[in-house]
C-alpha cells in the first residue's frame, strides 16, 4: 500500500453512540500497525476548530474497546457551519500536518466533512456512529445493536410489571425518525403492537387491534411506539386516547430516553467498529477520499458519503410481515 | 413446633417486586417440608374474594425464583375495602379450609390484612415486598436491592452520555413519598446531587451547588430526583427552572419509570425472599398471627404489623453526609 | 400459499442455545397465523419416537422469546440412529396426523433429519442452533451471538483483575472444531493473542508475540483458546509449557464452560428466530423438503440441507487481520 | 473534629474485588472534603517500598466508582515481609510526608499493616476489600456483594442448559477456605446442594440425597461446591466419584473461575465502599489506628484489627437449614 499519508486526525460528532470508543481505538491502532502518526481531536468540529488535540498511540486507547460515549467527546459546533469555522479548521490541520480526517458520527457529521472535502479538497472518511441506523451505505451503524440489546433488556423488565397486573404498557423508544429501533426491539422484546413512522396505521387500526388481543386471551400487551411516529402527538396523548376509548384498559406509559444511548458496546458493536477503523485508515492511505465505510452483505465496503446520507435507510417490510405473524 | 396450621395461602398484593416469585417458592417449600398444604391465591385480595385458586406443591414453584414480577399476579381490589368483600373472602378460606395467609406486599396490604385480621381473628403474616423500602420493620423490602441495582446501570449508562456531550442530567427515580432508592442509587451511581423529599433544601441551593461544582471542573453532572420530592412541581419543571437560571448548561431529563419495577431478583433479593419464606410460614406454625417479617440488624425477626406500617421507614442521616461528602 | 399441510411438528435436539425458545414460538405462531396446527415435541428425535408430543397454541409459547435453553428439552437419541427407532417415529407422525417437522439444531440434527427424510420422504425443514456457528448456509446459527457477548461479559470481568495484578490469562472458550466464538469474542474483548484451529500458529509464534507484547509495555494480557485448538494438548498444558519458557510472567487459566450456553438471548438472537421460525413453516407450505433456513448478506434464504452440513464454515481471513492489527 | 494528619496514602493489597476503586476515591474525596492531601499508592505494598505514589484529587477519581478492579493495583509484596522491606517503606512515608495510611485488601494485607504499625506506630486503618467475605469485624466485605450477583447470573445461565438436557452440574465457585459465596449464591441460584468446608456432610450423604432429588422428580439439579470444600479431592473427582455411584445421570462440571473477581461493583458495594472509605479517614483524623472499618448490624463501625483477623468469619447456621427447606 503506497501512501502519502503521515498523520491522521479522528474526531466523534453528533450524537454519542456505544463503540465509538472502539472505532477510536481501532483507528489509532491501524495507524500504529502502518507507522502513521494518529491524532485525537476532541469535542468534534469545535476541538477541530480550536485545536483541541492529543496524540493517540497504540497504547494510549487500551482499556477503552469495553466503554461506553466516546473519551473524545462529541460537540455541536455552530461555528464549523460558518466558512471562518471551517477555514480555522483547515489551518488548524494544516498547522498540525494533519494530512487526512477519520470522521465517527451520522448524517450531520458527513455533511459537514463533505463540505469541507468540497471547499478544501481535503482527505476524508467517515465511519457511521449512531444507535439511530438510519443512515444509508451501511445495514449497520455503530451502537445500534448495543441500542437494541438496551432497549429489549428495558422492555424484558416492564413485561414482569405489566403481566403481574395485567397492564397496557406504551412505550417510546429513540430513533428519530426512523423505525428500526422500535421494529427489531419490539419483535425482539416480543411486543404485541409496534408504531413506526415509516408504517402509520392510524388510530382507529390501533384500536381495533388492541380489542382483538385482548379478546384472544391477552391481559397484558406493550406497544412499543417509535419517537418519530405520529400516531399520536405524544406517547402521553396516544396513551390517553386509547384510555378513553378502550374502557378498562389499565395503562401506563414509559419514555426509556437516554439510557438508549450508553453502555458498553455488545461484541457486534466491538467487532463492526474494529473492522471499520481499520478499513477507514487503508482506505484513506490507498488515496480515497469521501467515502463511508459501511457493512453491506456482510462484508465491510466503502460508499461515496454523498449516497449515504442522501436517503433514509428504509425499512424492511420483511420485518414488518413477520412482527405481524408474531403478535398472532 | 406443635401447630394446627394445615394448609397455608399465599397471595401477592400491591405494586410488584422482584423477589416476589422467590418468596411465594420459599414460602410452598417451607410447607411443603413441614408437610402442610399450600394454596397460590391469584391476582391479591380480588382473587380472594373470587376464590382463584392453585394448589402449590415444591416442584410446582421451580424456575422462578429467577423471575421479576410474580407469577400469582397482583390488583387492586376495592371490594376487599368493603365489609361484604372481606366476608366473601372469609368464606373462601373456610371453604378451602386454609387456616392461615401468608401477604407480600406493602402497607396498602397490610392495613387491609390487618383489617381482615380484627374482623375474623384469622392469622396472618406479612412479608415486606416493595421496590420502595418504605416500611418500618426491616432495614429491606423485597425488591428494593434489584431496584437499586436497576437504576445505578441505568444512570451508569446516561453517565456515558453525559460525559460526551458535557451534559447536566435530571434523573427521576421511583420511591414514591420515600426518597431511599434516590439516596442509595444516587450514591452508587456517583451523583453530584440528590433529591429527596426527607430533605428539601430548596432550589436556591441547588443553582448554587450546581454553579460551585461547575467551579471546580465539573463538566457533566447527574442530579437524581426521587419522585416525591418536591423541590419543583416535576422533574421537568425543576429543569426548566435550573435551565432559566443557569445559562450555558445543556440540559435533559429522564424518568427512569417502570423498567425500575422488573428485571431477575439480585443474590440479596432472592436470598432475603428464602429467608423471609421460611420465617413467615414457621412463624404461623407456632401460633404467631399479625406479624410482618422484617430482617434488623443482620437477622430475621418478626414485627407487630400495626408498628411496621405505622411510620415511614426514615432516611439515615449518616448517608445523606457521605453523599454530601463524596460530591466535593 | 397452497399448501396440504395441515399440521407441523417441531423440536430442538443436539446442544441447547438461546433462541431456540424463540424460534418454537416462531413456528406456533406462524403456525396459528396460517391455521395450522402446531405439536410441541419434548427431549428431539427421542420424544418422537416415544410419542412426547403437546399442542402448542399461539398463547401457549407466551413468555418464551426471552428465554434461554429450550423448553421443549433436547436429547441425543441413539434409537434414532437405528432403523427400528426411525421407524418408531414415522408411526407416531403418522399417527398424530403431523404432516412435516421443524428441526431446530445442529449438524448432528440435521444428518439424521435428512435421512429420516430419504427413508420415509417425510418433509423436514431445519434452523440452525447453535451457539458454535459452525453451519453452512447461514452466517449466523441461533446462539452464537448470545454467546459472543456472554463470553465478552465474561472476559472484561476477566481483564479487570488481570490488569489489577499484570496477570497473563488463557481463557478457553467454546466452539467445538470452530474458531468463530474465539475470534469475535477475542476481537470484542480485546484479547491480545487468539488461538483457533484454523490458523494454528504453533509454540515459538506464540511465546515470541507475547514477548513482544511485554515488551512493548502491555503489563497483563489476555489470551483466547478455541476450545478446538491444538496448540497445547489442552490448556493448562499451553499455560504450563509458556510459564517454564516465559519467566517472571504470572499466569492464570479459565475454562469459561458451560455458561456460555445459556442467559437471555440477545434482540439479534430473537431477531433471528422469529424470522427463521415464519420462514421453515412457509418453505413447508410451499412442499419445499430438505432444506435449513439461514441469513445470508442479510437475506432470510433457505439451503438445501445436504449442503449446510458438508462443510465447516470457515473462518473470515479479513477478520483474523482485523485481530492481528488491533493487538498491534 | 481536632486532628494532625495532614496527607493520608491509600492502597489495595492481596486480591482485587469490585468496589476497591470505590473506596479509593471514598478515600480521596473525604481527604479533600477535610482540606487533606491524598495520594495513591501503587502495587500495594511493593509500590510503597519503591515509592510509587500519585497524587489523588476530588477530580483524578472521577469515573471509576463503577470500575471493577483497582486502578492502583495491587501486587504481592516479598521485600515487605523482611524488615529491610519495611525500613524502605517507612523512609518512603517519612520522605514523603505521608502522616498515615489507608490500606484495602483481606488478611493478609492487614497482617503486614499491622506488623509494620507496630514496628514504626505508624497509623493505619483497614478496609475489608475481597470477595470471599472471610474476615471478622465485618458482615460484609466489599466485592462480596458483586461476586454473589456475578455466580448467580453464571449459575443462572448454567441452568437454562441443565434444564434443557437433564443434566447434573456440579459447579465450583470461589471463596478460599470460607463457604459465603457458596452458600449465598447456591440458595441465591436455587441450588439443590451446596458442598462448603464449614458443613462437611461426606460422599455417602450427597449420593444419598442426589437420589433421593431424582426420586421426587427433579429432572436436572446443580450442586454448588465451595472451592475450599473437601468432600472429594477436587470438583472432578467428586463428579466422577458421583458418576460412577449414580448411574444414568449426564454429569458436567464448571469451574467459574477468576470471572468472579471482576466486573463494575454493585450499588450494595458502591455504598459500602463510599461509607468505609469516609469512615477511615475520619477515624484516623480522630487518632484512631489499628483498627478495620466494618459493617456490623447495620452501622459503620471499627474493630481492632487484631480481632478483625484473628478468625474466620464463620456461616449462619440459620442460612444452612433456609438451604436445607428450600431443596426440599
Amino acid at each position: 500500500m503506497s501512501t502519502n499519508i503521515k498523520k491522521i486526525g479522528v474526531l466523534t460528532s453528533g450524537g454519542d453512540a456505544p463503540g465509538m470508543n472502539a472505532a477510536i481505538r481501532a483507528v489509532a491502532r491501524t495507524c500504529a500497525y502502518h507507522q502513521i502518526e494518529c491524532v485525537g481531536i476532541y469535542r468534534g468540529y469545535q476541538g477541530l476548530i480550536e485545536g483541541d488535540f492529543e496524540d493517540l498511540s497504540a497504547r494510549s486507547v487500551r482499556n477503552i474497546i469495553n466503554r461506553g460515549g466516546t473519551f473524545l467527546k462529541s460537540a455541536r459546533s455552530q461555528e464549523f457551519k460558518t466558512k471562518e469555522g471551517r477555514a480555522k479548521a483547515h489551518e488548524q490541520l494544516i498547522k498540525n500536518q494533519i494530512d487526512a480526517l477519520v470522521l465517527i458520527g451520522g448524517d450531520g457529521t458527513f455533511t459537514g466533512g463533505m463540505l469541507f472535502n468540497e471547499e478544501y479538497n481535503f482527505p476524508i472518511i467517515g465511519i457511521p456512529g449512531t444507535i439511530d441506523n438510519d443512515i444509508d451505505g451501511t445495514m449497520y451503524t455503530l451502537g445500534y445493536d448495543t441500542a437494541l440489546n438496551t432497549v429489549v433488556d428495558a422492555i424484558d423488565r416492564i413485561r414482569d410489571t405489566a403481566s403481574s397486573h395485567d397492564r397496557l404498557f406504551f412505550i417510546e423508544v429513540m430513533g428519530r425518525d426512523c423505525g428500526h429501533i422500535a421494529l427489531n426491539a419490539g419483535l425482539g422484546a416480543g411486543a404485541e403492537e409496534i408504531l413506526i413512522p415509516e408504517a402509520n396505521r392510524g388510530l382507529e387500526q390501533l384500536l381495533e387491534s388492541l380489542e382483538r388481543s385482548r379478546n384472544t386471551g391477552k391481559s397484558s400487551s406493550i406497544v412499543v411506539v417509535a419517537e418519530g411516529d405520529k400516531t399520536g402527538k405524544s406517547v402521553f396523548q396516544l396513551a390517553e386516547y386509547v384510555e378513553e376509548n378502550l374502557p378498562n384498559y389499565d395503562i401506563r406509559v414509559s419514555v426509556l430516553g437516554h439510557m438508549q444511548r450508553g453502555g458498553a458496546p455488545t461484541c457486534f458493536d466491538r467487532v463492526l467498529a474494529s473492522r471499520m477503523g481499520v478499513k477507514a485508515v487503508e482506505s484513506l492511505m490507498e488515496g480515497k477520499s469521501n467515502y463511508m465505510v459501511g457493512m453491506i452483505k456482510d462484508e465491510i465496503v466503502i460508499t461515496p458519503i454523498v449516497d449515504a446520507i442522501k436517503g433514509k435507510s428504509s425499512v424492511d417490510s420483511d420485518l414488518m410481515r413477520v412482527c405481524e405473524i408474531m403478535s398472532t
